[in-house]
């Protein structure tokens, strides 16, 4: 039986390692690069499918360990797969559930077998192994689905080996676990900021002759410069004719980062989480609603932006909603930001295809501020620390509705 | 000038005081009997100005009070006015904001002059007369704004023929203060459960000739049976040539009841504040999607159902989204609530152009079981508390999003 996956370049950068693809799945095709929304409990947070197709997505995000947790696997396999469950016609991609069972530090037991954790809705006790990542992942019936890996602090050493060798293992366990042939398994890079980390992760999943491969553990808290040294070493030692997933990554700043240095795929909750405290994209760099100048702007949050939100109401209106706090808020903003993402991707695709992606970029870094380097890491850090929080208390279901921490999204 | 507003009957039906009636306004025609969907604070929570046109709406209603005191009816006003600013191009109909500072008690001093009152935001002191009132709606544009009227306990008998008073006379100036002509001015009678009051009211403002009359002062924790005593006494004392208009009424059985006795404008946030608690209607009643048996239904809400929701979902995604708290969800349940009963509204229109209304009637009413008198009447008054509730404490603005104060909704 041909696997109905199939990543065929377009067009590679002459000036970088940027290039344009399209990877085919059993839910259509994904032109690469591209931006995946992420819709951790089986929604893109606010948005309905139909706005999701509307905005162009190719690809969403869906997280296994909450659909695990809540509804259950069982339950959406027997609804027809996650695809029917949550109404979204298109590709979908699965995480493994490693991240968030990871973050989860404290209330877990690690062994080469898998990993005991306790649930942050109920604190009840669970077990994850890559067989049983992949059985999960099976019932939801992603078109991409992610080997179960170890998440380690990208800083510390002694951890990474241990956790490597760990991952290594248990990619060719998820490889072998794997009984549908409509499912592209991609393997994760790990290796935390060590160049001799890297390249070992890099070389032994290439090996496995996987259906792509992701690169894991950054943006978690690293130096920039240190996790733009391992993109530089890791990205040259992957199959070339495989896509490459940047996973958790999804700044403006960062898309025109990972792609130049030959990554197809980016997944981040960030646009979506932003919208929901206010802050905007915009071609000169991030604003925030909160701001009283806004109170009384008449026009929209970018003059010339083409999304629905742009297109009929002023800043004003969003400024209002906003304060007072009203649900149409929130879709309102993450329509504009996941628009923003989506059109900044669309962009670069056409840029990569013409020939003009140096030029895009320079045109792009001469108008927009990125947030700074510090805040971005406190930031990230923060993220880190809310990841942890519902592990040391676990208990009775949380009630926050628009959350921010990551394991909501 | 011809006034933008005339008001033609299409139909009388021959059983009952139910009419199908067209009301022009600048903004549109509405087709009566209309339900109108409530949009406190410039959005009828959840859904865009788009999804309420598709929902077919043909009117919504936004609040006085809120608007006033956020964003500020001068921000409106400079912003083009409510539709611009909500980006709703259709009929808009505004309180006059009495209902909402008779809630705030404890903290007004009320003369002939008007009401001091405190925000319930921040508790700064504000005026209202009536004067003040028109001003307001005047600035905010809507097409159809109502009479300044203070609403007391419907069952204190001195109070009502003190307040009474008081609500002709603010009538009168309402009516001398109005500068725009393409406002339509709608008076309110109030006198509680007294037949007398309510006659005399009744009375009072027919005699004022104003573009339509509302029923103000029921179903606030009276009787049913009052409610509908009331009714019965009130509507035939009205002009039969202009709307009337029945505040704050919107459960499925109330809409008959309140159609067949002449009644042809409803407006509530039941259907808003219902989804949003997960309780949706079906033709055989509300069901809650809290209730665990939804949690593996494959079916829609409601087979037939034409809405989006039921037409993409099932209801174990809408049970997920629920527990799971996403936004999705209220957005869904709410979408179903609004398009049933505009639905009904369309059916019931239907039926008295057909002639076959007492016939939909007894159909719905051998299907339909509403929730308990007494059910129905604490839920009421519990919202009347929570009316109160802001009041007793102002402060620095509250956080609660998806509340279900009527004060937010």
């Amino acid at each position: 039986m041909p696997t109905p996956f199939r990543f065929s370049l377009e067009k590679t950068d002459s000036q970088s390692r940027a290039r344009a693809g399209l990877f085919s799945t059993p839910h259509g095709d994904i032109r690469t690069p591209v931006f995946a929304p992420v819709g951790t409990q089986g929604t893109v947070k606010t948005l309905s499918p139909d706005e999701l197709t509307d905005l162009g997505a190719y690809l969403i995000l869906a997280n296994t360990y909450h659909l695990y947790l809540r509804p259950g696997a069982d339950v959406v396999q027997r609804l027809g797969g996650l695809h029917r469950f949550m109404a979204w016609p298109g590709p979908i991609l699965t995480d493994s559930g490693g991240f968030q069972v990871f973050s989860l530090s404290g209330l877990r037991k690690i062994s080469n077998d898998g990993v005991t954790f306790r649930s942050h809705i109920d604190g009840s006790e669970h077990f994850f192994s890559p067989e049983k990542s992949v059985q999960v992942q099976e019932a939801l019936g992603a078109d991409i689905i992610m080997a179960f890996d170890e998440c380690p602090d990208p800083m510390d050493y002694d951890y990474n080996v241990v956790a490597l060798r760990r991952t290594h293992g248990w990619a060719a366990r998820c490889q072998k676990a794997q009984t549908r042939s409509d499912q592209a398994l991609f393997g994760i890079v790990q290796g935390g900021i060590f160049p001799e980390l890297r390249e070992e992760s890099a070389r032994f999943l290439s090996a496995l002759d996987l259906s792509g491969y992701a690169i894991g553990g950054l943006s978690v808290g690293e130096p920039k410069a240190k996790t733009i040294e391992m993109l530089d070493l890791t990205v040259p030692l992957l199959p070339p004719d495989k896509p490459r997933y940047l996973m958790g990554v999804g700044s403006p700043e960062d898309l025109f980062s990972g792609v130049e240095r030959g990554i197809d795929i980016f997944d981040c909750a960030l646009p979506t989480r932003l919208a929901r405290n206010g802050a905007l994209f915009t071609s000169h760099g991030r604003i925030n609603l909160r701001n009283a100048v806004f109170a009384g702007a008449e026009g929209p949050i970018e003059e010339g932006c083409t999304c629905y939100t742009c297109q009929r109401f002023s800043m004003a209106y969003l400024h209002h909603l906003y304060k007072a706090e009203e649900i149409l808020g929130l879709r309102l903003n993450t329509l504009h930001n996941v628009h923003f993402l989506l059109e900044l991707m669309r962009n670069i695709r056409s840029s990569i295809l013409q020939g003009t992606f140096a030029h895009l970029k320079a045109e792009f870094v001469s108008r927009y501020i990125p947030v700074q380097d510090d805040a971005q890491r406190r930031e990230n850090l923060s993220q880190r620390r809310d990841r942890k929080e519902p592990a040391a208390k676990p208990g009775p279901q949380r009630r926050e509705r628009s959350s921010s921490s990551p394991l909501d999204d």
